[in-house]
């Protein structure tokens, strides 16, 4: 889907932008912190800078510049997240054991693919860089993509340290949500699926049609308050609430509330970016698992939408060009969740809140086809085993997040900034 | 779903018939072969044979009989298999530790419950009897499942045995299948699921509708002769054919053939119920994983069907009523699949020879209810992480197969008796 | 060490009378029973029935028997233990998976051997007899080994089973120690080995000197009464009493009393091989390990002895040749160690009823020569990471225990049948 | 065993001298090289830069510094190695998770201690500084100990790297020893352990006496290059040379040459700190485990001696004394072993190349008591599960080695600087 408008001096300022922004997220952590893999599903924060700078060097330079040589050898090993079509690559679990390049050194190689990107897009013929310009752009949403999980990953760096460190910015005062609302939506035979003008990953295609019956879709996320409600009821505890695999690890691994909170003499904090604080009910509810979005609606007695239903949805509520518009900026003074604001019989709380789990499994849309070569191993192959997400979150930089984007974890995934959206109806 | 057909004496002759059958199915093994559990998803034959009475015990007798007792206090706890309502239970992956009750201690528990079976049965008025006779079908089902899952647990047992044990039965001669062909479907706006008029698992319903456009199904499934051309081509060591899951299975795990195939001085050799034989190219290939099967659908340039596809094909093709009419009757000679007959223009293939992976997750209808009680742990929250299988197999007892029948399994499972079979289209 | 006394008959006698007792200590074992492997420690009774009939045949006939033959080429493979110098061996801990060779087969095959092995010796020209006896004798011993493990192996295996099921016999009544006692032992220069003259393995060879400072060792092992003592006393608890390894499986296994002892309403339960009854305070602890002898000794003040000491008391005590005066008769009544009779200033308790755990680690005897051959595995390649236990137990057969006689387990070892003396003194 | 010699002035210097040492230890690494943590058995360099200080804040300051508070409440619990007397402790295998505090804020901490250190050792009245010397002193050892690990662990943080990084130095060149030469000692009723006048450890307690037969000890360690004759003598493929454990081991790691050697191109290179060069056949062996040193031993006919017959014939060769006369200075150019020098008749390779494995179990010498409180938990609940070494290595600080000191390591480790001399006789 490369989109017709890239010149090269757009792309050259898209791209210094996409950069800059992954070096001001890295620029309050310090050597140490930027070294640290917390569980294997962590990258170091090094390791992020290095990867989306590989992706370039891969990707674009590899194949189109003259005389390429590799910036270091073994960066090509080191620093290969997935690409079996690239070649081999350093075991993901041990990425955190690898001291050298050091922040520094990293620097150093991510200004170099900086200069040799600028010139080669500079310098190319218009019809090379039309069939380029795709890739590129490709690498801005990857950068993109991977400033979300840099976030992601340092918070859970981060929180296995009792020194409870903070990596920047305060939280808001305390807040009460407005009741939940309900938008009604008619259904019928919809399509799903990117319609073009814009960029879209490969999975989003192709648009296609679903039968939906009418259904409710809440008009907002779940929120702490409601998720202590669920806790107090015993929601940890009663297994007829969860699937099989759910309840396992609720047993395994002792959840009995939220990822990142603890219980502290009766009060529950909330392991955030900006240090540990109190719950606030009113924010959504943040870092569960698809498990336990599962079991808290089977509670409410309501039920999570498909991922046909929050699209179809989204634009009918006219919500699909909001996040263009600028709705999912990234909140930097928090990179945390916000309140919902108040009811409006609308989808008031769609983009920049929390990832929202959906009940479908990340598949295949009908008649779809992965791109050629190493790059269509980016989504296809991880159909299995997943469950798609849906909006953004906090920590999508803007621009990033649309209608169609699927988004997919693992249903006991918990450490990315995944909330809770209830749906109902949808039957004959 | 009650079959208001049921009186008192149709149901314990269908009950003597299920009851039968699986002690028919365990006779050929000796107490040894009984007891063994050869992994976690394997239960040992005197387990099943125990476990399916105390579904009788647990779901009908301790609610209507008059002053009920368990038969032992214990066994209600080392026979309950999943049921959280029920209570606590014998950890699954330790059922091969349980020397005792040893297999005619079952022997005689199963004689006392299906004493106490009949009575019940002939002894209950008959507002009463029509309310639990559906729990009493939904038992002759039950059963009937761990008919399929004894014989492919004990194909598994005896796999392990360097000593090659034979369970029953001898194999028939090599065979070479016709080609392959394809039937045409046109799709549209499609009804799936249980239309009533029979028994249904909960998880066949609600009746609702897909749309899909027009698609293709190979008549046959995949057969070894196939398989063996893809192993030929690197199939097992071409990681762009692979499912990024599967692909970390093949290597972690060494897969380079289907999961009962060793190579022996250069010739493939295939555990059997029957024995150890040569691999036979005409018939369908089996115990493959679902990883295996969607890499094979794609090095042919093919798909797996969906679900709703496969089910809409099978009305659409008037192959619905033959699993009744007795076309899945269970191969007693050689318990394995059958070649395929000739070609005809329709489906030749359906029922009775492997179960089908299809490219669906196993979730829930939309608008789906389980079963009140403890009962309706027994399909509903499994739904997720399996994939969905259709057809039944060579091991499926006679009249428990039928089109809207929803198997499943983690797409990593090879253990059961599982096979490919192709579909194409489905695209605008 | 042969035994020059042996000639034909004596060794045909001996042959059948071993050979006789194993098939006593499985008679009242089920098929059932026989084929259950609790964890990997464990073999199933019909594997050791099976491994005690290799040993002569791979060790006595292999090499003697003209036109020697396997009886099964699969069993070389089945019931080989440990030996690499034989041939690759089925996995240790996959040893419960075999259902075939079943009960009945196995006591085919022991028939065929028993007749073949008696063919042999009564056939063979006097000297090749003299040579091959201390082998047969070995074989003799081995199979007393066997017929302890078989014992402990499946005191495990019916221990799992929440049935509580019974071996055989009864417990006798409840009991109350006499106070301990001590002895007083000299040291100096003494000689620690066998001596010749009688049956030794290899590892208890060759005699040498050892120098002992002046010691007590306790007349009796430490009883159930006073590890509830200890318990009481928050033995269990106290970190500073444990070495670091034990402490790590303390916590990592919730230990909190011996092996086989259960808390019901308070009551703390044994599972002996009479079955599940409430812990006899008189008789001595059983199945702890050396961790907690460890413990419960720097509980008590005191010290476990070392293997040096033990020996040289027991030969000073006059002790050293009560076991083959039958002092060390398994108890057949209660398969159970018995409380120890009154105090007499000598040693009161010494063979019979626990292994007693010592402070030497199980390395060589200075000058150790292992045998040559596969049969130089049996003992010396295990010479690392266990300590070493003496005096035999209530589950070794009659007639096999020795002063000398050197048992060794790992020290978490917790499913032998071990018990603790305490030491003291020692120091200069 | 206090040194009567220490006065304030005294033990100020000794301690700014051994902190100096740690810093310049540390000063060639980066924040990152100093974060990461390789394996469970590794600790980060910031870390035992704390935990050193942490040593003497606990078991100094805290005590005896008038109105002590820690320096930071969770450094009492980060910091913390395994004193389970001092309370709980962060997990060790998650050291390398923590990157705060930082490098610099470990550097600050250090400061802060040393300075209260100077302050209270300065003001503190003689009788009360007299008993805290002792307390100092083992500070001071414990700091040394810290020293040696520190570069053992980065030595293997650095070789998980594939860019193969450079710690310090260049290796000299290639080498050839001199013939292998056998000291003879005579043996008898010896004296072991520590006679005072000069610090050890608890473990080195008490003075007592061993009987040992004539016996002969190599005069120098096993070199690189007769390895490699072991090597290519099938070494590592004969099952007959190696302890069942070690065997184990070799399959389940897949070893084929020692911990540091990789093979590329048929050339042998080992990782050392100077960087990755060939193996150089002149220099002693080094990052073997006990199993293969003990392997080494049988394959070349001999054995490796007990630590008795290692200390006895230390003190009877004179050598006692050197290691305080400067001949085991850790060899600052490369911390790796030496070539020997040419053979004397004495034993001229003994301190300060590779900590050399004895054939005994680490276990308490007769009479041990370890110290009282938690400083006694230092050396005695290690005592389970390791095997003894003696005469420090290349890493091995000025002044720490001595014959009587007993290092241990689990006979599998590899990561420590360990190589192998040979024994010969002992027997009667």
């Amino acid at each position: 889907m490369p989109d017709p408008t890239w010149d090269a001096a757009a792309l050259v300022a898209r791209y210094d932008e996409v950069r800059a922004h992954t070096e001001t997220l890295a620029a309050p952590l310090s050597p140490e912190d930027q070294t640290v893999q917390s569980m294997p599903d962590v990258s170091p924060t090094k390791w992020h800078r290095a990867h989306v700078t590989w992706f370039f060097e891969t990707f674009v330079l590899a194949g189109h510049e003259p005389s390429f040589t590799p910036y270091q050898d073994q960066y090509w090993f080191l620093f290969n997240s997935y690409y079996e079509g690239v070649g081999p690559r350093y075991a993901r679990p041990n990425r955190g054991l690898i001291s050298r390049p050091g922040v520094h050194d990293v620097g150093l190689y991510r200004a170099d693919v900086d200069a040799r990107m600028r010139d080669l897009v500079t310098t190319l013929d218009g019809g090379t860089l039309d069939k380029l310009a795709s890739t590129i752009e490709l690498g801005f949403h990857h950068e993109q993509q991977h400033q979300e999980l840099l976030l992601m990953d340092i918070k859970h760096v981060l929180s296995v340290n009792p020194l409870r460190p903070v990596y920047a910015g305060t939280p808001g005062a305390p807040s009460e949500p407005d009741p939940l609302g309900w938008v009604e939506v008619e259904g019928g035979l919809v399509e799903v699926g990117h319609r073009g003008g814009g960029f879209g990953f490969d999975n989003e295609l192709p648009l296609h049609q679903q039968w939906l019956e009418p259904y409710r879709l809440a008009d907002r996320l779940v929120t702490n308050g409601e998720w202590l409600q669920f806790m107090a009821d015993g929601g940890y505890a009663r297994h007829e609430l969860w699937l099989s695999d759910g309840w396992a690890r609720v047993q395994a691994e002792g959840w009995r509330a939220p990822f990142y909170w603890t219980e502290v003499d009766g009060v529950w904090l909330e392991h955030t970016l900006n240090g540990t604080w109190p719950v606030d009910p009113g924010l959504p509810v943040s870092h569960v698992s698809h498990y336990e979005a599962d079991a808290y609606a089977a509670w409410a007695g309501k039920r999570l939408p498909t991922e046909g239903e929050w699209e179809h949805a989204v634009v009918a509520d006219g919500q699909a060009e909001a996040a263009e518009a600028g709705g999912n900026l990234a909140d930097t003074e928090t990179y945390h969740p916000r309140a919902a604001g108040p009811s409006t019989g609308h989808l008031r709380q769609v983009y920049g809140d929390c990832w929202e789990w959906t009940s479908s499994a990340y598949l295949a849309y009908p008649g779809y086809r992965p791109s050629s070569g190493a790059i269509g191993e980016y989504n296809g192959k991880f159909m299995s085993g997943q469950m798609v997400l849906r909006g953004g979150c906090a920590l999508t930089p803007p621009g990033h997040a649309r209608a169609t984007y699927r988004n997919f974890f693992p249903p006991g995934s918990r450490w990315a900034l995944s909330g809770v959206r209830l749906a109902d109806g949808g039957v004959r």
